[in-house]
């Protein structure tokens, strides 16, 4: 069932004893969401904690304080920014059929718990979870603000994406009222790169192949070099971007070994072309413009299939 | 002297036949003050002109349109984003003594002319002229729109510097209300690079070499490959980010050769180090973090002498 704002906010306000999950591989506006959430909810002297399938990764750590968990038995179980149940990991088993309300701003959302606020018109749930504090009528203070400003920043490429509105910015000028270093946090999520981050970098777009009138680009990343220079595979994230970037490019695919004569496959692509559909065809998918897929078979097979696959998508 | 808002609104309001002369080589800031302005201006039926000493960038040609020009004697003339005299190219000496209205956001202003309107808490001299349109009461479109949102993204890399206040998240929510494609305008200024701007870009980092315990790094911009692959060195803008980009790099310098034995130096620094102050000891200047110079030497002794001024503002 669809819920509003208010009768979100209300639930929240008659419970206590939270738990909050985010989804499995969390980026930053499932975390973002769920801390500034669980910070909010404390401030309302409630019991609350943040679970998730993976590890919190170590780059947004600045948001996230675990320390003073509280340990209780859910009362109330919210998930947040997860379109369906099985982006919930180990969690999907535990808590089937036990979610209370999920709060989410993809279009593509299952309704798969009893109590979904789905607001697809906001640029992230970190935006909606602002609206939703806001509702509460809870003070944000720096560390809540800082949250909510890193989901918003990371689902929007720094507002720079066709999901930022007005609100978007309305949201981000207020976040801007409390005292935080949004120019460092974008400066870390948006800018810095290592030494050997750009030398991969450099490396991989050297690799880039143009077929179809240079309408598709495959880059294939050097991971020999990224095992050689002991580089976290966290910090190659967002190579993908690069092939789809090139002007001109309308399917852009990156190539990188899992394994011997195993490859993971990111498509993105610009539309009308569809990414989730050129990876449906070796049993992936994802969204319209971001796709991905996992094949096996040696890497100039893998490379002549995606060639194939993409000249057909490209209608040529 | 130092005017405010009112004042300026009040100036711009009494004068008619008002020529708009942007700073040389053109930013998209400086060009969406100065179109943004004067389409304000035409729709309070004066006549009315931007000038510029170089040609107007083919980049930013989606909200430049000088066709219907007006031809007059300048009764009242301005110029934008300007911090210097000498950075109006041919405009310095043909209307030295004679500009009324310098309008800018550097706090490195000369206030070289007779009055300045100078905000240095904007991010961009866009954002003060939105300021200064919706004094004059002039209803916006989406051309001025488009215009002065090109000037803040470009000026603030898309909301992730510093300079981005509560204030410049409000005026693009404001700019927002009017229907142009902000997403197509990042893509284009922020993500979509051609084949051989990448290609340079690679080259370009190959080039780094660092000094000062890798807190300092120079990358040279490979000028043959320029001339050979035929870019337009429009399409090698923002490079000069790179080096400062790199973990731990506290001052980026990127060289570019102009002529034989002549180089413009593009300096980019973390605070507290002061890229203005590093500029300054080769008659150049600029912001606190992004500042710039020309050094007339071969290219060994710029980066000796470079490298030398580095390690001083570095304390090492």
């Amino acid at each position: 069932m669809n819920i509003d704002l208010t009768t979100t906010a209300s639930l929240l306000r008659s419970h206590d004893n939270i738990l909050i999950i985010t989804h499995a591989s969390p980026d930053c506006d499932t975390l973002g969401s769920g801390f500034g959430l669980y910070y909010s909810l404390k401030k309302l002297k409630k019991r609350c904690k943040v679970v998730c399938s993976d590890p919190f990764p170590e780059k947004y750590r600045y948001f996230i304080f675990e320390e003073n968990f509280d340990e209780f038995d859910p009362e109330f179980v919210i998930c947040v920014d997860a379109a369906d149940a099985k982006l919930l990991g180990e969690y999907q088993e535990l808590y089937d059929g036990k979610i209370d309300l999920c709060i989410d701003h993809h279009v593509s959302n299952k309704l798969f718990v009893k109590k979904t606020y789905l607001d697809a018109k906001s640029s992230s749930t970190c935006e909606i979870i602002y609206k939703i504090i806001s509702e509460l009528g809870v003070e944000l203070d720096p560390l809540i603000a800082s949250s909510l400003y890193s989901g918003i920043v990371t689902d929007t490429g720094c507002f720079k994406y066709s999901n930022v509105t007005r609100d978007t910015h309305l949201v981000a000028s207020e976040l801007l009222r409390y005292d935080f270093d949004s120019y460092l946090i974008n400066y870390n999520l948006f800018e810095c790169k290592t030494k050997e981050r750009i030398k991969i970098e450099c490396e991989a777009i050297n690799s880039i192949e143009y077929y179809h009138d240079e309408r598709c680009a495959i880059m294939t990343i050097p991971m020999d070099m990224v095992e050689s220079l002991k580089v976290d595979p966290e910090d190659i994230d967002g190579l993908a971007a690069i092939p789809r970037a090139i002007k001109g490019v309308l399917v852009g695919i990156t190539i990188k070994r899992k394994a011997q004569d195993q490859y993971k496959i990111s498509v993105r692509t610009m539309m009308p072309v569809d990414a989730s559909a050129i990876c449906s065809e070796f049993g992936g998918g994802g969204h319209k413009v971001a796709a991905g897929c996992l094949i096996k078979d040696s890497f100039e097979n893998v490379k002549a299939r995606l060639v194939c696959v993409a000249k057909k998508h490209l209608g040529c």
